[in-house]
């Protein structure tokens, strides 16, 4: 079933008008009519089952029928902070890490980021990887659309991004042999806690980023012995939190 | 360090002459002299250090110094069995499962497969395919390449591919709260054995393919709650995989 996001709106038994993208999908895309049914999340995260009441040209109207009891969040908050990738790897990203259950995606300019985004653009490359984060919440069918947020440097995201646990995908670590530390890592976050998670660009992590980090208890934890690429190793990250948390718990 | 595969060569203490396009790519790509080092992968799967030896025209020598003391491979061979997805992701799910560390990564034309491969064409996407495989094998330093093959339907699939476990990723397991039969199967599994794992396309699976499969001792397992893409579901399904053997273990 189609799934929208009212997150402005808290529950109502009154008939709502729908935001215009909304009823435009609905009535353009999926041709819905008077008792068309469809699910929305609202601002207390929860899952409604609703249906179209009546259509009058461009406005449409909807009624909440139940609550359904649903929950397909994660049961920490993990927090995505990718160094800048080149091409098109911040929009792979963002889909793949909403997919995947992230809280919120950031990405920021590492030493080494080949990619640079240019200040006049950055709030309009934010704007767009936010709507593929909420297209993705859409089809995915999340409760949360994770928050896509850009910071100059890593300094900006550590200040910011508070977190229980924070971790580095550190390929050195995997060279070395440790294979345990993300496991750990996971062992000690309650529910409800946050999980910062960094991951270099292409070119890696420069030396004093990697000292920041520590001064920061962000620690190196290594994600298997092969090689992943920028874009790959966040979702490899998300994949293995969910079959920690939800599969094997 | 660069990775090159020379999948049909045993070791030797003699000179090498280096195939045209690893020649190609270490003169006019890494700009090598005599003296760079590169590691091959030898038809044994092992990695070994080798310098190259002299340049003469086209013709670039090599000398196979020594045997590294290295394994990247999962403990359990992976056969990711896709049905046909549209566009591109046919060559994002090669690309990426073979980062993840799949063994084999089979296509095959599943009742719901809006993309079809018409016959003329299957022999040159598998070809380019088995490209993308092989240089993201490279990348990722893997000692495997992964063959890529082509299945006209899911009976060929089941037929040709056998294996210890076989699981298929069932988006209905996820909504029954179905959340351990991954697990279970992965711990199953003991080292060399194969595990095959089938995804649907975009539209699913069809009953009478379920029905194929569970005759044939396919296991449905849930990727937990959230609702991922045909491309998403194979990284998700390596990632545990890879976590459950490699970093839990």
């Amino acid at each position: 079933m189609q799934r929208y996001f009212l997150t402005k709106v808290t529950k109502t038994d009154d008939e709502l008008e729908l935001p215009k993208d909304i009823a435009h999908h609905l009535t353009t895309v999926l041709r819905a009519e008077a008792g068309t049914k469809f699910e929305i999340v609202l601002a207390d995260k929860q899952v409604y089952l609703a249906h179209v009441t009546r259509i009058e040209g461009l406005l449409t109207f909807a009624i909440i029928d139940q609550q359904l009891d649903v929950n397909v969040e994660l049961p920490v908050k993990v927090v995505i902070a990718a160094g800048l990738p080149k091409g098109d790897k911040a929009e792979l990203i963002t889909q793949k890490a909403t997919e995947l259950g992230a809280t919120k995606i950031a990405f920021f300019d590492s030493k080494r980021s080949v990619a640079k985004w240019a200040p006049a653009k950055q709030s309009r490359k934010i704007e767009r990887l936010q709507k593929i984060a909420s297209g993705a919440a859409e089809q995915s069918h999340r409760q949360v659309i994770p928050e896509v947020v850009y910071y100059n440097n890593i300094n900006e995201l550590l200040a910011s991004e508070t977190a229980e646990v924070k971790i580095v995908a550190w390929e050195e670590s995997a060279k070395n042999g440790e294979q345990s530390q993300l496991v750990q890592s996971l062992n000690e976050l309650k529910y409800g806690d946050t999980l910062l998670t960094i991951f270099g660009s292409e070119g890696g992590l420069a030396t004093d980023e990697i000292a920041l980090m520590q001064q920061h208890q962000v620690v190196p934890a290594g994600l298997g012995p092969r090689i992943l690429r920028t874009e790959t190793a966040p979702l490899y990250m998300l994949s293995a939190i969910s079959y920690h948390f939800e599969l094997e718990n």
